[in-house]
């Protein structure tokens, strides 16, 4: 028995917001004090550091819930399954629904929850429930899918990633830049097919970590406002990452026993370009290589970072050829891996 | 090999609520118009109906993820085990870590990386991440620690559930007098022992019933009030529950082959004393017999209803000789069952 990807779908939200859309926002640095720079500048710096020039928001009536479930549906659409025939919908994000107007997280019912009914399914085996694992949650719901299939609980998986990280972002704060929001979806089967997942690893690091992503206050110090936004240590994530990702990413290909010669793509959470490229370019370090031109599909540019969206959205967009001059074809041995608050990593080595 | 609990911890909040702290409350009907009936009459009714006497409210410096990580302490304590050989530390709760002073969830980092940096665990190769199914999470967590397990990826999981409810009601709505605080914990081992988990069944009904239990608005319609509370259509779930909790018992109890008479205990989500005991002897019917006495220990009195909690908290004390005029030895069979938002039910059949 094999465990594979027989169907995948994303949804990518219509409002695209522009680098220039920031240019009238007021950046403060975290201590609150004056950024000593023209916002054209600072935008130009952080497109040369993250490759970000635009990303998506969803539009106002929708939630995270809906556009999961948009997803979803393309995705059991393409692996041509009857949606009352799935054993779990699990759902990773990070705040739930957030709707447009308020700063409060909705997450009863569960996500997985509403999503199912949003699907119509009507089956009550089907389990559907949340994870929160930070941007590597949905490589990490993938794992999880997986131990259920191998131990025998269930058969079809639908593993959702989505998230509307628009809704949680300090204007003041540069870094909210980065964030976008999105959804992406695979069902996950027990087959006879050659391939699928062949190893995993993930890592919690959290004695020192937990907090390097965190909930923060505005950095505009005068204002009397009760809400918390999304915050991160961008320097000491940088370090973290460039430690600890590659000796993940190599843990789990060892352990498949595949040369690293034959990994056709890698396709890693798109946080910062600078910061994907130095990864990748130190894991093939350990193997004493050079990394390979074309092997790590970017969608950044175009969508930011969606968090656990970002992996399920572009390994549809590389399937369906919405990527240019990237593809991935049957046999390709390809890695899935992320990094994100927790600060969790997580990889997957699979054969397509 | 067997998957049993080697574990148990729990943590109960000082502050005692008890009815009377209610008396001066403005209760209102869903609809804002006033209930015709003197709040000591309310109190009475409710307590009849419920079994509540006072609940539990965490003091305003700790948070969710701080009395999950009291409850885990003991429950390592418990199992003498070394921390450092942890696979997973899986947390089910609700609404993050909520602050007394704040209306926002706070769920990055995930509330299982909180609990293992208070844990002080170092090693990254221990998995924190977090379950939200409604008041079944712990159950389910369990479900998926024994998963884990079984499909060769963990030996040792520690599974919590946690949870802040008083910080999520309305002080206009009776129901808000259910909820409570609290954390319970227990570590999952694979052993060479007898017993342990035998088998298990869970249900998630999304088609009609995902909004059940939702977050609404206060009942104080003329408020301004940007906020929504933990709310939920009482009628509706007693009947839900009432239909499918005893099917889903009775499904777990005929898979493990175990005749109901040497069924011991019953431990079932402590949501109302009178639903609870509905669903227990509508459970005995199925089998043409009377509920034995004692079956059901309750801990609603004097406890609410903490969610996740409740069923960790409660099997806690009855190991412990916590709970008057129950215990549970070692070879009994003891069936955890829960019901809620999702709206999801589980069971699960343990031997002791």
């Amino acid at each position: 028995m094999n465990i594979k990807i027989t169907g995948t779908g994303s949804y990518i939200p219509a409002n695209i917001e522009k680098n220039e859309e920031f240019f009238n926002n007021e950046f403060l640095n975290s201590d609150g004090s004056t950024i000593n720079a023209p916002n054209e500048v600072i935008v130009k710096k952080f497109k040369a550091i993250t490759g970000i020039e635009e990303r998506r928001y969803a539009k106002k009536h929708l939630n995270t819930s809906d556009i999961a479930s948009f997803a979803a549906e393309k995705a059991i659409e393409d692996a041509k399954i009857n949606r009352e025939d799935l054993d779990y919908i699990i759902v990773a994000h990070n705040y739930g629904d957030i709707r447009h107007d308020s700063i409060q997280s909705d997450t009863v019912p569960s996500i997985a929850s509403r999503v199912k009914h949003l699907l119509r399914i009507k089956n009550p085996k089907c389990v559907a429930y949340d994870i929160l694992f930070g941007c590597p949650g949905w490589v990490e719901a993938t794992i999880q899918a997986n131990a259920f299939i191998k131990s025998g609980i269930a058969k079809k998986c639908l593993v959702i990633g989505a998230e509307t990280l628009s809704r949680m972002i300090d204007p003041h704060d540069r870094d909210s830049m980065i964030y976008s929001d999105g959804a992406g979806a695979v069902v996950l089967e027990s087959t006879n097919d050659e391939g699928g997942i062949i190893t995993h690893n993930t890592a919690t690091y959290a004695f020192d970590e937990a907090h390097f992503i965190y909930f923060g206050e505005t950095y505009k110090q005068e204002t009397n406002e009760d809400r918390r936004y999304i915050k991160m240590y961008g320097r000491k994530i940088y370090e973290f990452a460039l430690t600890n990702v590659p000796l993940a990413m190599k843990s789990a290909l060892d352990k498949s026993g595949i040369d690293i010669k034959d990994v056709k793509k890698i396709l890693i959470h798109q946080a910062n370009e600078k910061m994907d490229e130095a990864i990748v370019k130190r894991f093939y370090e350990l193997y004493n290589l050079e990394m390979p031109e074309g092997i790590m599909p970017m969608s950044i540019g175009k969508l930011g970072n969606s968090s656990v969206a970002t992996i399920p959205t572009l390994y549809n967009m590389i399937l369906k050829g919405a990527l240019e001059n990237q593809e991935i074809n049957k046999g390709d041995v390809i890695i899935f891996a992320s990094v994100g608050a927790g600060m969790n990593i997580n990889a997957i080595v699979y054969k397509q």
